[in-house]
């Protein structure tokens, strides 16, 4: 196996890390809420509040956002969401996105995002 | 907040910038037809030209693509999706790609694309 | 067209590459089962088989991988599919993961995988 001494790991298990560090870029895994009881507002709340931990674990915040990738297992939620997603980016730092409708792995998941940035 | 003059962003409104330039490459968001009332034909000419347009204002061009995520709505408009996208993409210049079946937020989006390319 | 002299681009048809190398990362294309017609296990390990080939023929390992998206095509196949990738991913290197339930191109088609990966 090739070294990995210029790769940093984020609170990994056996299956995944919640985010990797490399080259002055910092990639999240797919962040899902805690609680998959609540409604879109509860939900994506937690999602970015998780997105917002790993980022600045990873020494950086939202404003250096590059890029996103949302699913939102319905689209009677985009509306709603949306609402919550403009409120929490930071004005002038705005990331690229792509958002659509997936089937995610736990039905009841209503969100889940993957962001990767600059550090 | 972080600094943020290494990131440059492009045609930014209060949700998203249309693509984001860091460190030598520029991600696109995900590039959707302006009318939505075209076939598929119509909506990936207008995805393909957006994109180009993008990565003109990034100083680079479609010769430079690594990698594109490709949705489409129906598996129906695959083989015309396909040829199309054949004639768009420049010869000893293949990107990646990942290409499904993804519901997009505007029902009547048949196609949506996202590139990362080196500038 | 822009110089290309600092891209490489692993086994190009006239659609897409199977892996673009630039910078010190790798970017697979999207892979799938060249058997479409095995059972999850089947098609899970033949993808993962491809995904190390590209690996290898980029000049890294699966150790190094950074994120991975993974599309199902049913989530009857979820419990069997992460117990693979579980025994394929390298205790102490764990990329990141983003994983949904997609229809992928070929209806026969259960498992999709696109890494990105540090050379």
């Amino acid at each position: 196996m090739a070294a990995n001494e210029d790769i940093t790991r984020v609170d990994q298990n056996h299956r995944r890390s919640r985010a990797v560090v490399h080259n002055g870029l910092v990639y999240t895994a797919g962040q899902v809420p805690d609680d998959m009881s609540l409604d879109i507002t509860g939900q994506a709340r937690q999602v970015l509040d998780k997105i917002d931990a790993l980022l600045s674990e990873a020494g950086t915040d939202k404003s250096r956002t590059l890029t996103a990738q949302v699913w939102l297992s319905t689209r009677d939620d985009l509306a709603v969401f949306n609402a919550l997603w403009d409120s929490w980016v930071v004005p002038g730092h705005m990331p690229t996105r792509i958002c659509g409708r997936v089937d995610m792995n736990n039905p009841d998941c209503r969100v889940e995002i993957q962001v990767v940035a600059a550090v």
